[in-house]
């Protein structure tokens, strides 16, 4: 662990460039604002300011504080101009509202405007909640910011640091949070061995925990200290849940630099087509361009249109193995089939002989329509009917090629690409392109990273 | 309705042929009845002696009547040896107890030796219960013997008449209870329109026909006027039920010669093939030489081991969609597949992460046995792991070369076949083979016989 931490602790020389630059950033910032307004104030927030940043991070979070007559068109005024002074190559991002990225002597700086507030209960946005955490973190964490660092090198080495909805996983927030209920790096892993979905965390007296499950419905629930209201954990999914705590039990019991630093794949794509091979399933890919909006928007969409075409195939009767998103310069929603072709030919049960349904029944299927006439199976009727799609890519082709893709459940930004840009059906081999390489190693070889 | 009678009722000169063959028969018997022992007793039992036989059958049987002072084994002596002075080609069979087939002036004969006793209750075997069924129908036929006929006619024609374990379907001596129980041919086709699964029907006061449905769960329950712990409609299977009341609704709303008289089928081999090729799906049969077993153990057996295997492949993943006992010189045993080849991966998944399952799941699916090393989904463990049977074939051929195929669920006289003379496994249009013709078009094509 000290090895690891050598290599994650920033040094002297590092932290001193370090203040030095935000000092110089927030005095330029302070400068600019006076002259806006006297009651503005900023300051660095984040882990930069809590002493908690990986060694060779260069972001640094300011936020600006304006009083609540301000309204957000005339924050984002502010902000934007006094970027446009202080930052290089600054640009306009929007989340719950707007903020302004740029670059201050090499480092990326996020220029914020929030409310200033008394209280967290008093808040107008998220982003007005975080000078609480910073609060809350600043004066708990002293002594165990390289605990903080050990564990976010760890979630980053095992794949599941970061809350956005790419990842799933810890925020460094959360990692913070971790580290001081439970002291150290070290004892949280150890924590992890009793946690199970449901496992719910705070600080002070005794909440109902049942209550709480019933609310929030996470693998992990960690009551936030400045809200009780909100679950800090409520971006992490069951999965970057389930890999933590199975990494920390390994990790517990054989302590190796690579949960810290995993091997890096170097498999080509000769690899991926070897591994698909051995499998003896059929892929489908529909690949498309990128749509242009921030991940956290896209990622769920995707996620969505993958299982809204997974049931549409499987309501065709199409065997799917698997499914995933794969991202590279485009997009592919990549389905794995027992079979790309079904038989023609369904076995289709109908209503019990001399039911009140028998007549609508026969009316439907006699007549040569289908693949058999109607026929009596134990006690009911029965037909061989004539499935309408027996390719899978013929299926897609067609319900892709539909006018409302969004009411068929395909998700606004991919429904757009795909009906402005078009898409591409992609089978077998063809479906393993160079440039989607490392999600289709993970996808075929889903091994954990510290095992490679 | 008259044509179709003129068709079936015997002629006078028919009528006439038959008294004086069964005088001859009988006093041939008795006479040879009566050196062995003054008290056995011979007479006519059956169609021919109830008047309800059709044009052009020649069966007649004959039960010979023994004091319960015989074993079976005198009764078969004695049997055997008048049957050896009276019949041509005499040839002994055993149901429940032995009996002898021969010729006479050109009609088939049933010597059948029976216990005389005095009541139903009495009986020793089955056959005891016979000369009761006489009594009763004789007494209650007078002038609907003609009904009856149209009745065994229909069945006939719409394949439902026989209580054998191949037919499933109605015996004629349910056949003459249903005239009697109601009044004509055409009266019982038009209560069947009140039957579903469960109807109960016997003569004589209110019995409690839920206990009878509980007792006896077959989809006709008509209780036998002789013995009232007995159900005459036993051997109905839920499918000839549905097939007589579906086509008894259809009769009556139009009634046509070929309910009676249904077209023979002319097709060839040819049009199956081009039938299955419609289809889309695989075909794989198991034919073997047809086990020298009476039909009523041979079917059932048949039926079981189509069972057995279907539930064998479907345990492996492959996809029946439908399986059929054929009956030619051969036996197939016929299973239709999505198709012959599933992929060798398959998904797997485990435990929950974590859980005390993990370890022995991750000692077993760890090291490369599989397609991939264990890997998380959501809170569970999955691994794709190698099939041990990719092609149905391949599994049906080990599978069936297997030493002990009884403690498999074959049953004992297709396993001793299938071990002692081997099978032949048939792919696709090699299963479709012209001696099975009769039982492949009704597989193909299953329309009803009277819409052919």
């Amino acid at each position: 662990m000290e090895q690891v931490l050598a290599e994650i602790k920033p040094t002297e020389e590092e932290v001193k460039h370090l203040r030095r630059t935000v000092d110089g950033l927030l005095e330029a910032v302070k400068n600019k604002l006076s002259n806006a307004d006297k009651r503005l104030r900023a300051s660095l927030v984040g882990s930069a300011s809590r002493g908690t940043w990986l060694r060779r991070e260069k972001d640094l979070d300011v936020f600006v504080f304006f009083p609540k007559e301000y309204d957000k068109k005339e924050m984002e005024e502010v902000v934007t101009k006094i970027a446009g002074r202080v930052l290089e190559n600054p640009k306009k991002h929007y989340a719950e509202h707007p903020y302004v990225r740029g670059l201050y002597k090499g480092f990326a700086v996020e220029l914020v405007p929030c409310y200033s507030v008394k209280s967290a209960s008093e808040i107008m946005s998220a982003v007005d909640r975080t000078p609480f955490h910073e609060a809350f973190v600043k004066e708990h964490i002293e002594g165990k910011e390289d605990e903080v660092r050990l564990l976010k090198q760890f979630l980053k080495g095992i794949g599941c640091y970061g809350a956005e909805a790419k990842v799933g996983g810890f925020s460094g927030y959360l990692a913070e949070l971790l580290v001081i209920k439970y002291g150290s790096f070290q004892k949280a892993l150890s924590a992890t061995e009793k946690w199970r979905p449901g496992v719910t965390l705070y600080f002070g007296g005794k909440m109902d925990e049942k209550s709480l499950r019933e609310k929030f419905a996470t693998p992990l629930i960690f009551i936030d200290p400045v809200d009780s209201e909100r679950n800090v954990a409520s971006a992490l999914t069951p999965e970057r849940f389930s890999k933590f705590i199975f990494a920390a039990r390994e990790y517990l019991a054989r302590q190796r630099r690579e949960f810290f630093f995993p091997e890096k794949r170097r498999d080509k794509i000769s690899h991926v087509k070897k591994l698909f091979r051995a499998r003896g399933t059929a892929l489908l890919g529909v690949a498309f361009q990128r749509p242009d909006v921030v991940e956290d928007i896209l990622y769920p969409q995707l996620a969505k249109a993958l299982r809204a075409l997974e049931k549409k195939l499987m309501k065709q009767d199409f065997g799917v193995v698997d499914a995933r998103v794969l991202s590279g310069k485009r997009i592919s929603l990549l389905f794995e089939l027992e079979s790309l072709d079904i038989p023609r030919a369904k076995l289709h049960f109908g209503p019990a002989v001399n039911s009140e349904h028998q007549e609508s029944f026969l009316r439907k299927h006699r007549g040569g329509g289908g693949i058999t006439e109607p026929f009596i199976r134990d006690d009911r009727w029965a037909v061989f009917v004539k499935r309408k799609y027996s390719n899978a890519k013929k299926f897609l082709s067609d319900f892709l090629g539909q006018k409302d893709l969004q009411s068929q459940g395909i998700p606004s930004h991919v429904a757009r690409v795909i009906k402005g840009k078009g898409f591409e059906l992609q089978v077998n081999e063809k479906a393993l392109s160079e440039d989607l390489l490392h999600d289709l190693l993970e996808y075929f070889d889903p091994r954990p990273r510290w095992q490679l």
